[in-house]
């Protein structure tokens, strides 16, 4: 099947299931089930059977799923069997902390450059990376042919900063800022919205 | 149905519904539908009204869904029509930004107390809060019956947090540390993972 017929909350479980499949494999496992695999993701055992039938035939009735070729399989599927380079514009706390976050690794990411508009901050290095002039940010993300960007600025400037990366070739946008931003068709957009997390734990909570 | 028997799936996307329709209230609307919701959250109409079907009547069909009414609902079953005050373990840089976070706003969450264990930031101040000496993590959050915490703390300190967090009776965790944690049953765990969410886009890049 085309992935653009594969219907976007099938792809949105993708990822979960990798995340776990990875740490079954850090813990030393061999072989998994789609019963197993559900209860780690409260998800049904059926519903993930019927997401990964739709890329293949992953695993044979009664002997589950051999981790290590699932996991190259996903990878594959979502494309992170190689990395990705990823721009973040914003070196506050937030740009600092996306810069140094550890779980980019094996997961097919890496931050290549960092931008900013404060004066202050250009020329500064955050985790081995120099901090360059937002000003610059078309010119050096389009040389590099970058298609990821994750945004940290504050949100009256994620807009701006937005249309910038657009024009730039982006082609996905990772945004922490807390407001909804538009983007042309053929650019995607996820949002890093904490209050949504904390919303599914209340629900069960008296 | 009792909050226990909705499946978790399920639970996952109110959430999601919420924020779209808040967002709609802010743009001045009053009326939206099953099909709009669900073209601006890439999930079919159907699976929507069969979410919202589970916990009572919200719309008629034909004339679709009152927002402030559906708001004022969804807002009752995930209990955020009033604040939960939020505890945030770990000054640091994620730390801070999520005691600055404006997200929270209108959506249930009140960021009250911020700890950490480095004596050279214990006694200074975060967007009024004065960091707190972790080593009294566990009676301050007993005395003010805080149920909810934030751990942004480095990926080596996030399960002896969450061991803390847990004596002094939290039961719901959201982490940004790159770790899976372990937890007794009755206590919940999200996580913030960026990865998850770059994953969810590569899929449809070339």
């Amino acid at each position: 099947m085309a992935n653009h017929e594969i219907p976007e909350i099938v792809v949105g479980r993708l990822p979960q299931y990798l995340r776990s499949l990875q740490r079954m494999a850090r813990e030393g496992r061999q072989i998994t089930s789609s019963q197993e695999l559900g209860e780690r993701l409260s998800i049904s055992a059926a519903q993930i059977r019927k997401d990964l039938s739709q890329f293949g035939e992953f695993g044979k009735q009664g002997t589950g799923y051999h981790i290590a070729y699932l996991i190259e399989q996903l990878q594959k599927i979502l494309k992170v069997d190689h990395d990705w380079d990823l721009v973040v514009v914003g070196a506050g706390e937030l740009g600092n902390a996306v810069a140094r976050y550890k779980g980019f690794t094996n997961r097919g990411f890496k931050v290549c450059m960092i931008f900013d508009i404060d004066p202050e901050k250009i020329g500064s290095q955050i985790n081995g990376f120099v901090i360059q002039d937002f000003a610059c940010v078309v010119e050096k993300i389009r040389t590099a042919g970058i298609k990821l960007a994750v945004i940290t600025v504050p949100t009256n400037q994620a807009q701006e900063v937005t249309n910038k990366l657009v024009e730039a070739g982006i082609e996905a946008i990772l945004s922490y800022a807390p407001i909804s931003i538009n983007v042309p068709e053929g650019v995607r957009v996820q949002y890093i919205d904490p209050a949504i997390h904390l919303q599914r734990m209340t629900f069960f909570m008296d």
